[in-house]
């Protein structure tokens, strides 16, 4: 049986990337609506290539450069050249991944404005196929690649693998470890991708959002989904770096390291005679990540077919049922995998050091917790950031006495919001931990994330629809559209809270898994935080995610600046761009809003703002404000693994010092990540329930009211919070515990 | 030798009492100026004394339960009775020193304003000597309590120690274990009054600011330090509240704090043949905290002698000279002490397991480390907070595109300004470990606590000067009077803000050793943060400071809401208080300023505005919203050390999640109180900046300017941060650790 789960892993990979090619073709073909939306979807289509393009050229110099290092000093252990091969191909699935996201965005975008002409119902179904592109091509490209590297990996250092006796085990365990150990390169591949995907693209995003702001809306006086406004395109394709290749890269990094985590924590099965005499090979511990996963993909790939609503219908109800039947399928699957790979009971030691008896329910168990768990945290997450809740209104109420109330009210309700999340990890952690030990803990961040390939396309439907929403404005289509979008965006804004939440719920528990991987790596038992090392490590750790977001949201303000100078050049210098808005002027059109009317004036100034100018200046920033946070996120774990040796401690202080730095980074950079996420998403919906006519007191203030303007400022704050620093600390988290696992073997 | 110190120790804190009443009497017959002051000061002092009164009928309440509780159940190995009995003296001793410190400080403020009217020398002076009678207060008390209850409790429970072999040393261990766990409750005692005095104490003086603030100068067009406004009183009120007793509270726990915990690790060295072969009784280790402190009494006294300037001269020189002498003076007698206390050389294992050879030299080396820490600490502070620095002047530039950029710089600033502090935090902790192994630790926290009494002294000071400005603009005093006050009051806001850091940077230090002291105490040797109850106790931890600032500042939210409405009543409802504003605005006044012209106004209104009633609301307000955060910290450490056997775990498991939680709470909290103290201190600093014409790329803002009201806005925000959520987390990390402390013997 081994044999065959061992090809069918990555065959599953391939089942998601051909559904995916359906899906891609099938929103390909769609209508992609008149001149001026095809226009306007090319802009935005080759602002994304061409960010892609200038980020990929830098990645490629970075990933080179990292190959080689591991290539000539990784593991001597094992085969330095085969972890560098892993790494390379963990940074192209990544980065594959991002390409065919933001290509499939990119189209079906117009072709989701288009299909809104007609009926709600077609526009939710291009919407979402447009994510499901993204989701499945995510754990097609993860699965594929983690199985294929793990077949060909297990031929050539671990043989077919015979195990009759305990000695004969302890070898096989020794062999696949090393197995995994090279494989861990895929994981460091997939997060370097990702810190670029996430950092950048945050800096990317809101550079171009200020830019579209400030200068369009405010000092031109046009909004920022207008034709004239030279930073619009970069702020349509900032929608799309942030939120699809983002979140794209970062669920990759979650959905690989999780998997090869407890693939690394399932080997301490191998010397159980409980598995070895029961199952062929004893492997079943290390393949059963993958199997789950690969139980995922069927689950998403169906789940995706029950995402359907009629005009007038509800689009939440339609995603919630593609995503429940998914849940329910995954668990039936998971259930018969578990029973049947898994024995009825075994026996361990825990790590309190008592012999304890753990059974195959309780795997599924820890599976059932961890599905909840990353569901449970989304929903907090809406609870906290949704239109209308009760910490929302609270900050639009404080809103009625300026700017500062609404701000501290914000900053408070982020703070209060990590209370519960934390809670529902707490009890994940020690819930899966008492039902199936530390193998729990892992199985459950994989139970968690299996569904990825649903869950990231309800996520990416998201941007989808704003993007739609934009089209429409631009392209003067009549008020259903853009009401039918709006409704779609509209859910689009809750699913993007929930995906928020569950990104940082799994990327907590994902840096837990490689935290006991790189323990179980470094061969260290205990990480005592008595230790003044430790301790040392730990406030070093917990300090990182305050320095990194303060790294972030600084660069922010320069790459924001950079836009800003940029916009005004065009408006000032650019004779086409002065003439149509002063002609708009002139005619009495209302300037703060993009009229059809104007049509004629955009068609005489049309192509005369440099957009690509703009495209390059947020990629130029974005790219040159990643370094120094990278840097800081690759090299810290680096020197505090070595630094205890300078202080004549041996080596193992060095695994010690570095688990504390692990476990500080991951608690407080988790709070920091809620914290900013939760405060930019409550702020931005209390701007929008203004937007909408927000009742204060009896009251009922609307768009330019002073409440108004002070959550404008909430918000303009918060956009950095939410969708730079916050999300950047998930990277940061998984990204720290992947590099530890890779020098592990050095402080032995 | 044993028994001489034992008695000089509490002898010293008798010293540092009698030059503390020499200085109060020299305050005290100084001139307190003409009428108006007088009646001024007088309702400052009246104010001060009703919340002190109030919030301490609350303390009895809370401080008899508490006792009554701990007297009942606190650990059945040692006399529960006496740990109440301590605690009760701890609470009394916190709270004497709180009152001393209100009593001189609303004492010295109009004595400074007056002695302003002839030299800054003079004015310096009695400001100074205010603050020497909280700083000498605080430490006399501490060391008295402190070295009594040792005396008593080692005659009743240990006797006349005589080691003379291995076996009598552990007997002689054990007693003496016992009898400091009795003290134990002294510093839980000290922690409860810091509570209400921080968390309290921040709530009620922002309150008043806020009603002071935006009802008497936005709605009324009053300034707030007018008598007209009804909350004025409340407003300087607050700032001794904040300032000089939550300050002096916050200290005076870290004090006591930190040398009990060194006095529990010291007790490791009794049953050592280095110490009890050389030195009568081996007790050296457990009294050298003791005699460090004793000697900073002396250090502190002569210290502030030296504080003197002329005319013309710089008060910051004064102070830092008062200071330096202090510090040189402290560092001779340790050195003395340490290498006649402590063996040349003596061996034990580290908690690597190695065994290592440390010396006297070693100790000292620790002390000085710590030393230099918490004043390097302080100064990092002042450069990321200071006017003019770097970071602020980056906050002044970013406040030209308005509030939202202004915050987000600030927000920036804050989490940046974690990194140096920490740096040198771990420096302190590997180096004093390095040095002098755990003891090394505790004994760099007593070094940098031991000059406590001048340190306060200094800190008191600014809160001084500050009420000393606002009576001379309300007395209407000449304008060189008001000159020479702003001189002091702007060294003030330096050493504010160095004050600041250094309670952050002692409160981590202090809470190090308490959970070092923990840890023997519940006798375990570890806590493995690998294990799923400690990595759930961490992530606990590290959220507590999140929902705590949340808490408080949501608080100060309600409790300036309540003042608000009053102020407006107020305004409303007294028909002299309306009369009197609408004469100043018939005569032509300008009311933004209060000034001596309007005198004949002011007296035909005078008494009218309901001050204690302004006065009342704040204290209540702070008391009742005191509640919830000072539950969690009492009750997160209770619940989290018996949960784990819910889970069937054993006790000890419990102990080492309690483990977890403190780990989680210190690292998350020191972050989070650098952060939001550094940020808030950056704001009001880039306001100032404009107050007093702020460049920004070649063009000067003045106050009144856009970028001042944007300016404005993140002060507003950075009070709550700075003044309430930011200091109460010294308080919960120290809290929660002493607790921790107190219900240790039930985790064995």
């Amino acid at each position: 049986m081994v044999n065959t789960i061992l090809v069918a892993v990555p065959l599953l990979g391939v089942l998601a990337l051909i559904f995916m090619f359906i899906k891609r073709a099938g929103v390909s073909k769609l209508d992609p609506g008149n001149e001026l939306m095809q226009r306007i979807g090319k802009n935005i289509y080759d602002g994304a290539m061409a960010f892609l393009k200038a980020e990929y050229k830098v990645l490629a110099i970075f990933v080179a450069v990292v190959a080689v290092i591991l290539a000539v000093t990784a593991d001597p252990g094992t085969s330095s050249i085969m972890i560098a091969v892993a790494f390379v191909l963990g940074a192209i699935c990544s980065a594959l991944a991002g390409f065919i996201g933001m290509d499939v965005a990119t189209k079906a975008n117009i072709r989701t404005t288009q299909a809104a002409r007609t009926s709600l119902g077609k526009a939710l179904g291009v919407a979402f196929d447009g994510g499901s592109v993204m989701g499945l091509g995510v754990v097609g490209l993860g699965l594929l690649g983690l199985g294929s590297l793990f077949l060909l990996f297990k031929g050539q250092f671990a043989g077919d693998i015979l195990i009759t006796d305990a000695t004969t085990a302890e070898a096989a365990q020794t062999a696949m470890l090393r197995v995994i150990t090279v494989i861990t390169g895929f994981s460091f591949g997939a997060s370097s991708i990702a810190l670029f995907a996430r950092v950048g693209g945050g800096i990317y995003t809101k550079a171009a959002d200020v830019g579209a702001d400030l200068v369009g809306k405010v000092e031109a006086g046009i909004p920022e989904d207008h034709p004239l406004n030279p930073a619009t395109i970069a702020d349509n394709v900032g929608d799309n770096v942030g939120d699809v290749a983002g979140m794209g890269a970062d669920l990759f990094e979650s959905y690989v390291g999780s998997i090869i985590g407890t693939m690394v924590i399932g080997a301490a099965f191998m010397v159980m005679p409980a598995f070895y005499e029961t199952d062929l090979n004893g492997l079943n511990g290390v393949l059963l990540p993958l199997v789950v996963a690969g139980i995922g993909i069927i689950a998403s790939i169906i789940g995706t077919f029950f995402v359907r609503v009629k005009e007038g219908g509800d689009p939440q109800k339609a995603l919630n049922t593609g995503e429940l039947i998914a849940a329910v399928i995954m668990l039936i699957g998971t259930f018969f995998a578990v029973t049947t790979l898994m024995p009825d009971t075994w026996s361990a030691v825990n790590s309190n050091g008592d012999l304890t008896t753990y059974t195959d329910m309780g795997v599924f168990y820890a599976i059932l917790l961890g599905l909840v768990a990353g569901l449970g945290i989304g929903y907090i997450t809406e609870f906290y950031t949704g239109t209308g809740t009760k910490p929302v209104q609270g900050i639009v109420d404080q809103s009625l006495t300026g700017a500062a109330t609404n701000l501290i009210a914000g900053l408070a309700v982020g703070m209060r919001s990590t209370a519960y999340p934390i809670l529902v990890l707490c009890t994940a952690i020690i819930g899966s931990y008492y039902f199936a030990g530390l193998y729990g803990i892992g199985i459950a961040a994989v139970g968690m994330l299996a569904n990825t390939g649903i869950q990231l396309a309800i996520d990416a439907y998201g941007p989808i629809c704003d993007n739609a929403g934009g089209i429409a404005e631009m392209a003067g289509l009549p008020k259903e559209v853009r009401e039918r979008t709006d409704k779609l965006d509209a859910v689009g804004n809750t699913t993007a809270a929930i995906g928020k939440g569950f990104a940082i719920g799994s990327a907590a528990l994902t840096a837990l898994v490689l935290f006991a991987a790189f323990m179980q790596t470094a061969r260290i038992t205990s990480i005592d935080v008595a230790n003044p090392f430790v301790m040392a490590g730990l406030f070093l750790g917990a300090m990182l995610p305050f320095l990194f977001s303060a790294f972030s949201m600084e660069a922010v303000g320069r790459a924001a600046n950079d836009m800003i100078q940029e916009v005004r050049r065009q408006f000032n210098e650019i004779p086409e761009l002065k003439a149509a808005l002063a002609m708009m002027k002139r005619a009495g059109h209302d300037t703060t809003k993009y009229s059809p009317a104007d049509l004629a004036i955009f068609n005489a100034a049309d192509g005369k703002a440099d957009y690509e100018k703009c495209v390059e200046i947020s990629t130029q920033a974005s790219i040159r404000e990643m370094v120094m946070p990278g840097l800081i996120a690759v090299l810290a774990p680096v020197v505090v693994g070595f630094a205890p040796q300078l202080f004549g401690a041996e080596p193992a202080m060095g695994a010690q010092m570095l688990g504390g730095l692990l476990a500080g980074v991951t608690s407080a950079g988790v709070m920091m990540a809620i914290f900013q996420s939760n405060a930019g998403g409550a702020w931005d919906n209390a701007k929008k329930m203004f937007e909408e006519g927000a009742s204060v007191q009896g009251t009922i203030y609307h768009k330019g009211s002073e409440p108004h303007k002070a959550a404008v400022v909430g918000d303009t704050v918060g956009d950095p919070f939410k969708d730079t620093s916050g999300p950047s600390l998930n990277i940061l988290l998984k990204l720290m515990a992947v590099v530890s696992l890779v020098i592990a073997p050095f402080l032995v």
